[in-house]
Order: structure tokens, then C-alpha cells, then sequence
């Protein structure tokens, strides 16, 4: 009898921001996998629990430990933070199920259950920047080409996209939050629009800025944060970033 | 005393799929706000609290009575389906905030909760079609002259990005998706680009199919559909729509 293989969106980290299914389905697991930072941020709920993790860029060797744990007949927790579908573990193990078809595991083995992504948990910080129609842009080059990424920038700009970006920064990559917002005011975005972003969301240390793109440009951001870039009517309300969704008022 | 206004992101529906945090600031309101449909699936819940619920397109008179409520020193759990900040409520409710801060309310009572929005628990039922950079877009013009919308499906698939695709039809609008289908093929969209469509998510009578983009524009889904459109590279295995975050695998 082959276990599942629950693929997890934790969230941002804070247990509160876990749906109860999330939670419920970690409970309930006979293993917990998954990379080592965002296995600590739950290892205090299920001290009895097994645990297995694997360091960062070892996303392959983890997706196959969860195979294993099946095949042995664990129920097996594989916890992503934020969303397990954004950017997280959920493509992968579908990517790897045509090899384990032969062993008996099916698509049926493999329930995803959403989290909490951080352009959601940030927007909810900075106020509702992304309340009309968005991108989500990763910002990393480790998997995709910077050209096709330089692509997405443009055309969310052609758009007039509200814009949430992903890693936009790292120690390798820390002028890359300012390529982008060049490529942004090229595409024809103005100096002045409205932007903002959050550090360590939902974590300790979280905190916000609330800014214009010709600001966001010179701004040297952490690798822990999400960046917000309004579409053409986003302004700022009080200190809040906000994307209206066209209501009238009187 | 004025009291703050929570506005709750509560998920597709199942309690299970709510935050915790989501869940504890309806247990802790005075007062429950909402349309009607929404508060419905969370009034047996509460079955103590005080409730109170406006029709379909009263989105502004349901703002106004939350911060009457806030200004007669109650906390308001302002409840929207999926996330309170994708097409939701927070953005109004700060839009109408300035008409407020003489009255003594600050953006600091405005507190944002966020949900599972439909991309995710729809992405999660058809396995991973988002798990790259995306798009969300509405196809709703009651509020987005539809020259907007055009112009966002054509930018979207300029960059390539996977698509999920909200409020694809509706009574009035039955041959909406046909038409974003259309479009996205005219934009260079190729008709056996894997697409799919969730029905009901996170709710009874959960369903979703998988096919291809010129399938898809044949399709009559429902208003409650939830469409996905993946990037030139989404595939699909073993039955689910998956979109490559760009591992490789040996």
C-alpha cells in the first residue's frame, strides 16, 4: 500500500497564516520533508514527528525522498513556504511521476494543498496593491534566462499590470531590482508610479515602504523581500499602496 | 473608542481552507459584513454573531457600513471569497478611507487578512499550472472597459506567462472566453497550448477538466469556473496541468 504525497504551502511562516488544512495534513503525515529553514518554522508544532530535510538547490533529491516515503508506505508532509504551487514543489513532483507510474503511485497519490503566497501576504501588509489584474515575476535567474524574464517585465509594463516580484535580490544578484525597474521605465512605466514593498512578511522583523518606481530603483532590498509595482492608477491613500478596482463613489 | 475593520480573505469556502487568523477575526468581530452568498457559508459558524449582509453590486454601501459600525467602537470582520485583496474588498475600503480620518479612523484600523484566492486552490485541484511566473486577469468588463482587458491577454501572452483567468462568463457574457481564447490565439498562442478549468473550487461539486487552448475556446464553462491557461511550456502528465518551474532532472 503506497502513502500520499501532500504537497504543502505552509504560508509565510507564522502557524496563523496556515490554512487548517495545511496544518491538518502535516498533523496527520508520518513524515515531514522538506527544506531545512522552513522545516524549523514548523518543527516546534510536531516534536514526535520524522522529520527529513535537504538543504537549498537539493529540490530534486527531496522531491525523490518523497517518492521513497510513499513507496514505504508513509503518508509524507512536503512543506513549501508560501504556496506550494507558486513557485514551489508541486511541478516538480508531477514532473517525476511518469518515473515512479511502474512502482504504483498514481496523479491520485498526490494531493496539493494551497498556501498563503507572498504576493498575497505582502499586498495585505502594504494595503491592497494587487486588487485588479497582476503578474507574479520572479526575479531569479538560477532556472529561467534573465532575457526571457526581461521579456515578462516588459510586457506586464505593456499591459499596465499591477506587478508583485519575487527574489529580487540575492548576494550574486544585488543589482538586479534596478535592471528591472530600468527595463520598466523603458517600457514606458513613469517615474512616479506607485510602488512598495515588505520585508520578513509574516515573520519577526516585518516591516514596509511605501514608494514611487524612480525611488524603488535606488532602494537595495534584502532577499526576504516581496516588491510591489502598481498599475497606472495605484496610488498611495493614507500610506497605503492601493490598486483601485473601479468601483465609482459618490 | 472607534473599532477596526478586518477585511477577510476566507478561501473558496471550506472552512478547512480558511487561515486560522482569518477564522479567529470573525470569532472576535462584533459584527460579520458581507454579500449575502459569502456570509452565508460562514453564518453556521456563528450562529451568535451579529451579521449583516447587502445584495450582489452594493460593494460601496457595504464599505460605508463598515465604518459606521467601526464608528459606533465595533470591530467589523468584512468578509470576501478567496483573498481580500485580489478583485476584493480592501481596495475599496481604502479608497473611501480619507472620507473617514476627520471622524478619528486611520489606516491603522484597516487590517488586511489574506485568503486562498481561486488561482491557487484551482492551480492546486489541476496540479501545478502557475508554478512559474503568471498572470491573473478578469473577464469581467462590468468594471474594466474590455479595450483593457484585450490589451492584458495580448501582453500576456507576449511575455509567456501561464494565465489564470477569472469570472470567464456570466449571463450577459456567455461568449467571453470564447472571445479571450480568440485573442490569445491571434497574439501567437498556439491551439494545443495545455489549458484547464476548475469548477466549484473548494466547495461541493468540486470538478475540473484539462485540455487544450482550442478546445478550451469551445468550451461553455460557468460563472463559477476558474480557466488556466499554462506558458508554451506547460504539459501535461498523467491527466494534471503541469508548468515547469525549469529544473533539470537526470
Amino acid at each position: 500500500m503506497t502513502g500520499n504525497i501532500y504537497v504543502i504551502g505552509m504560508g509565510p511562516g507564522f502557524k496563523s497564516m496556515m490554512t487548517q488544512e495545511a496544518f491538518a495534513a502535516m498533523e496527520n503525515a508520518d513524515v515531514i520533508v522538506g527544506y531545512t529553514v522552513y522545516v524549523d518554522l514548523v518543527r516546534e508544532h510536531f516534536p514526535e514527528k520524522e522529520f527529513f530535510t535537504t538543504p537549498m538547490r537539493q529540490e530534486i533529491e527531496r522531491c525523490k525522498a518523497c517518492y521513497e516515503f510513499a513507496l514505504d508506505g508513509k503518508n509524507v508532509a512536503f512543506i513549501c513556504s508560501g504556496d506550494a504551487g507558486v513557485y514551489g514543489m508541486a511541478a516538480p513532483v508531477f514532473e517525476l511521476l511518469p518515473d515512479y507510474i511502474d512502482s504504483g503511485i498514481t496523479s491520485e497519490n498526490i494531493i496539493v494543498i494551497p498556501g498563503i503566497t507572498a504576493a498575497l501576504s505582502g499586498a495585505a501588509v502594504l494595503g491592497a496593491p494587487i486588487n485588479h489584474d497582476f503578474c507574479l515575476i520572479s526575479l531569479s535567474d538560477l532556472l529561467t534566462p534573465w532575457a526571457v524574464i526581461e521579456k515578462r517585465l516588459k510586457a506586464s509594463i505593456d499591459g499596465d499590470f499591477a506587478i508583485a516580484l519575487y527574489n529580487p535580490s540575492s548576494h550574486k544578484r544585488h543589482d538586479y531590482l534596478q535592471k528591472a525597474c530600468d527595463i520598466m521605465l523603458e517600457a514606458g512605466a513613469r517615474e512616479d508610479r506607485a510602488c512598495g514593498f515588505v520585508e520578513n512578511i509574516g515573520r519577526d522583523g516585518q516591516n514596509y515602504t511605501v514608494c514611487t518606481l524612480g525611488e524603488l530603483r535606488k532602494k537595495q532590498v534584502n532577499m526576504f523581500t516581496t516588491v510591489f509595482i502598481g498599475n497606472s492608477n495605484t496610488r498611495i491613500i493614507e500610506g497605503k499602496l492601493v490598486t483601485p478596482r473601479g468601483y465609482k463613489y459618490e
